[in-house]
């Protein structure tokens, strides 16, 4: 049977057909670790990444040394450059604008082999408190629109090294999808004064047949209209359109449910590659912030894209969001 | 260096940053074909496949037996199926309807290990009359309002059968990415009183530097904003909403420029996977026929997504579509 649904938030369309095999074409690598003597993530090799910008680090050791536990470099190849000046472009009809932004690599951990479910919750926290440190620090510089955070977990997610990480993009532009969150929730609080993001969380606590964790301060959540098979979203329970300004107490709870949701989704998928991407407002913009909410997307990287999906923004989903729940909360139930 | 661009129909930013190796990750895996004596797709299998819908096939030649050229099947794992009524439901402030539409696949050549640039130009013709004709056959039905057709080539593009293919999916929504377009097409109409796709191929040849080919009817072109390296547009330069009113003549000049075009997009790229999209207006649907134009989007399948793309709409490209057109017609003029 085949269902379409309709994404609450930006009005997209996918279509749901569990005609075929549960996970699409069935193919789930597992993200495997091995040590690597040549990895420039790993301590004690500071010395071949640039020179970090922050880190956390244990008291009297100094920068680019061992001590650290958290550490953030810029990203060798870099995407964008921040000492390029901001300047537009016309070409006729075409617009450009010179590649002003900021890339930054957030090493998660010391230790090669460990993934982010490996981490004691202390230093999980701390990937997340650094998350809103790096936001506060790229913010202050004007020209960046938006702040972008994402994860890429193994080779076939688009990790090019393998020691946990996670990037950073600053922009001087808001990317596409998160514009059209903005415009989304927007409507509806012009239409309901409410935010979409609190009343769909209502609604899925009331339903919760594709809730798979719910804490303190978040819940994760097979998204309705899931474009992908075990897609899965982590929102906080309170209205809160920025990251960072979350709490402490808050940031320690995302990394609780962050790592819950990461080790039952390794549970039922046998560890496979994902992406998880921060979705928070724009920075240097005027917008309501009675309207947008932050979240986290986990897109785990299983089956193939067809492909014309590029083409399209359509996407065929071999999955039930429902039946992905059932799954998880089955493995939960069983730890 | 890197640059950020503008794409100037739907107004998507994305990044092309050349830091990094020419195509990506580098990686591009040849799609090569071996006979499959299992393939239902071969002449003389027609009975492994649901019963055809239409073919092209020699004279006093019998429905679902050899002597077809080009033959269109349903798809045996439809993901929308034609028997399903079409029923709208709410779900609280959740949206759905029924998995209502046609999933079709056409079946371009008789012999398992052709690709599309390996027939002849009279059955590419056919299978572009083909398309034509299952547009105005399904658009009779007044439940769909759009007539998706793409192609997968390669497993890495998502093809399950290996067997040169396109397939049809007709569905009761207009798809994301073609809204944004005609949305975006008509708001410059509203303008400037022209088509924005005119334009830009009137600019393009002006200022050829990224135009591969040009025939009586086409141009093949880099994307001035193009996502991915080697993105290949290939655009009517006579204004035309409908896919399906091309005349036999414009049908076979898309096949000569599709041939040449995928031909050196072979050559430099040593027959990489790729998708293709045929964007079309909507049918059954009101909408301006002066300001948007059909055109076919290749997307050739190398380096690696980074998997924040599906996240965020925001793309980064190893590749100028400059330096792509260069490679390009430098090995046309080698030939």
């Amino acid at each position: 049977m085949s269902e379409l649904r309709k994404d609450p938030i930006i009005g997209r369309w996918i279509i749901i057909s569990d005609s075929r095999k549960l996970f699409g074409n069935g193919e789930i690598s597992s993200v495997i670790r091995k040590e690597n003597p040549k990895c420039p993530f790993c301590v004690g090799k500071e010395g071949m990444t640039p020179p970090e910008i922050v880190a956390y680090r244990d008291a009297k050791t100094k920068p680019n040394t061992p001590g650290w536990r958290v550490r953030v470099v810029p990203n060798k190849f870099a995407a964008l450059r921040i000492e390029d000046k901001l300047s537009r472009q016309g070409e006729g009809m075409y617009d450009k604008m010179s590649g002003t932004g900021a890339h930054e690599v957030i090493i998660e951990t010391t230790n090669h082999t460990d993934s982010l479910v490996d981490l004691p919750l202390e230093i999980l926290s701390e990937v997340y408190f650094m998350y809103r440190e790096r936001i506060m620090d790229l913010k202050k510089d004007e020209r960046f629109k938006y702040i972008l955070i994402f994860k890429n977990e193994g080779s076939l997610a688009g990790a090019s090294l393998e020691h946990s990480h996670s990037q950073i993009i600053a922009t001087p532009i808001v990317p596409k999808r998160v514009m059209e969150e903005m415009n989304g929730s927007l409507l509806y609080y012009n239409l309901k004064r409410r935010c979409i993001f609190c009343d769909l969380i209502k609604q899925d606590l009331d339903f919760p047949d594709r809730i798979i964790f719910e804490t303190e301060h978040f819940i994760s959540v097979e998204a309705f209209a899931s474009r992908f098979p075990f897609e899965t979203w982590i929102i906080p329970k309170v209205h809160s359109p920025l990251f960072e300004e979350s709490s402490d107490t808050v940031l320690k709870d995302l990394a609780l449910i962050m790592h819950k949701t990461l080790k039952t989704l390794n549970k039922v998928l046998k560890n496979p590659p994902y992406n998880y991407v921060l979705h928070s407002s724009p920075v240097n913009f005027k917008y309501n912030e009675k309207s947008y909410h932050w979240h986290i997307e986990i897109i785990p990287k299983i089956g193939k894209i067809a492909g014309f999906e590029w083409g399209t923004g359509f996407y065929i989903n071999p999955t039930y969001p429902e039946s992905a729940a059932k799954y998880l909360v089955k493995a939960i139930n069983e730890t």
